[in-house]
């Protein structure tokens, strides 16, 4: 299998780096190939604008959207986001790695979803009508393929609880999981979530280390998170509102998760 | 009062220039006092990495919390960052203004909270205590302004509501309103969020620009989110989490909000 790991840490001397390491020599003892977006070192362009579509008139009004459309379509968009969206269709798994600042990814990662998260690749694809409101949460590009957070954080794991005050992890990340991952396609295994880093010995590291081993060994075997599709009835079209029968009476993000 | 529009968008001649433009004048008709970080014309350096705390050893192993907080203490950070964090303490009260790319702000946004946000300014602050874990969450820097986000997006209403396919809109702003805002001690006002953009002629943006002033005009009275503060008996501490008899066998994003 081909998996392709979007890392963003500015120091390799890092837990970060040291697991992005471990990773890509685990999957490839595996038998698996790799490839690394090493974002920092890479020195990823980080902010969307209008020197990301070549053929952009210089004095035209800048619209993000049809931009990114017009480019994509017309192969006039910058290498590098080429280049990003090559990998993607390469891989058939999708791992996201980052230390989680201010409650969300890195801004040299948002911006890599941001430019290589085309119109006409990541969204904006598919038909529009009574039943079917675009290729989006659960069908799209990405369909068929895998994806996986692996986040550090320095704040405790009953920080991120149930009741735990920065919010419960699986909310705090349902932005990502669901609005940037299934959105497009991908099939969603659980996180791979590492605590108060700050308290990292070597004997603790050894723990991670053989965790993530197995979570990598199961990465094509582990249920997805159960997000329900847009266009298989789950939902009224167009105003995208949960069915009243469907988890009836609740609301918020979790209503969006099936029940096993 | 002074007044901080920190405003992310490419494009001067768009809905969101607009109203930025709008906002500064009606501000200043009322006699507030206004600037604004429009971090696109700024060229906003949106990565974080270790050329932000200038006398860093540049062979040193990058500690991102450990060298702002050097950085920080020693009047050593990147002039771009000291001069923003000037401004937040000018500032009475902060719009942060932006489309909503990808369920969050966008990257060039992120990245001013990453950089601007020290430690020692924004987090790693007060004492951390059997009583007292650091002054966050209702306290810090921040006390005593208010904050409120202004948010573009294309989609519509119902898919941001209670069960709508995107997740209700103030769950997906909770990592920005409670974790970005709240966390250095802001009192964050409901957000003032304009849907289906696309779909904005001169007689709804009249509307729109109508209740922006509205809301601007209450920037001062508006009732906070009731956020509920970490130091004053609802969070045990250290685990942080939500005391059992609030909110008694509720879990999620909304308990850490208390109800009127």
């Amino acid at each position: 299998m081909n998996v392709l790991i979007v890392y963003a840490h500015p120091e390799p001397r890092s837990l970060n780096g040291s697991l992005k390491d471990f990773s890509v020599r685990h999957l490839e003892d595996a038998g698996h190939h790799v490839q690394v977006s090493d974002l920092y070192a890479m020195k990823w362009k980080a902010s969307l604008d209008a020197q990301d579509s070549t053929a952009w008139p210089a004095d035209a009004r800048f619209d993000a959207s049809l931009a990114s459309k017009e480019a994509y379509e017309t192969s006039t968009q910058r290498h590098d986001i080429a280049l990003e969206q090559e990998k993607l269709r390469w891989a058939d798994a999708v791992i996201l790695q980052f230390p989680l600042w201010w409650f969300s990814m890195p801004a040299i990662l948002k911006g890599w979803v941001e430019r290589v998260y085309a119109y006409g690749f990541a969204y904006g694809v598919g038909e529009h009508s009574d039943n079917h409101w675009g290729d989006r949460y659960g069908e799209g590009a990405m369909a068929g393929k895998r994806a996986m957070l692996l986040v550090t954080t320095g704040g405790w794991e009953s920080h991120y609880g149930p009741r735990g005050i920065n919010g419960p992890i699986e909310d705090i990340l349902f932005p990502i999981q669901h609005g940037i991952l299934y959105y497009p396609g991908f099939d969603v295994v659980p996180p791979f979530v590492i605590y108060r880093t700050g308290r990292t010995d070597e004997e603790r590291y050894g723990h991670i280390r053989d965790a993530l081993g197995q979570r990598l060994d199961t990465l094509w075997t582990a249920a997805p998170i159960p997000f329900r599709p847009q266009n298989t009835g789950a939902y009224d079209i167009p105003a995208l509102t949960l069915r009243p029968d469907l988890a009836p009476g609740e609301e918020g993000l979790r209503v969006h998760i099936a029940k096993e």
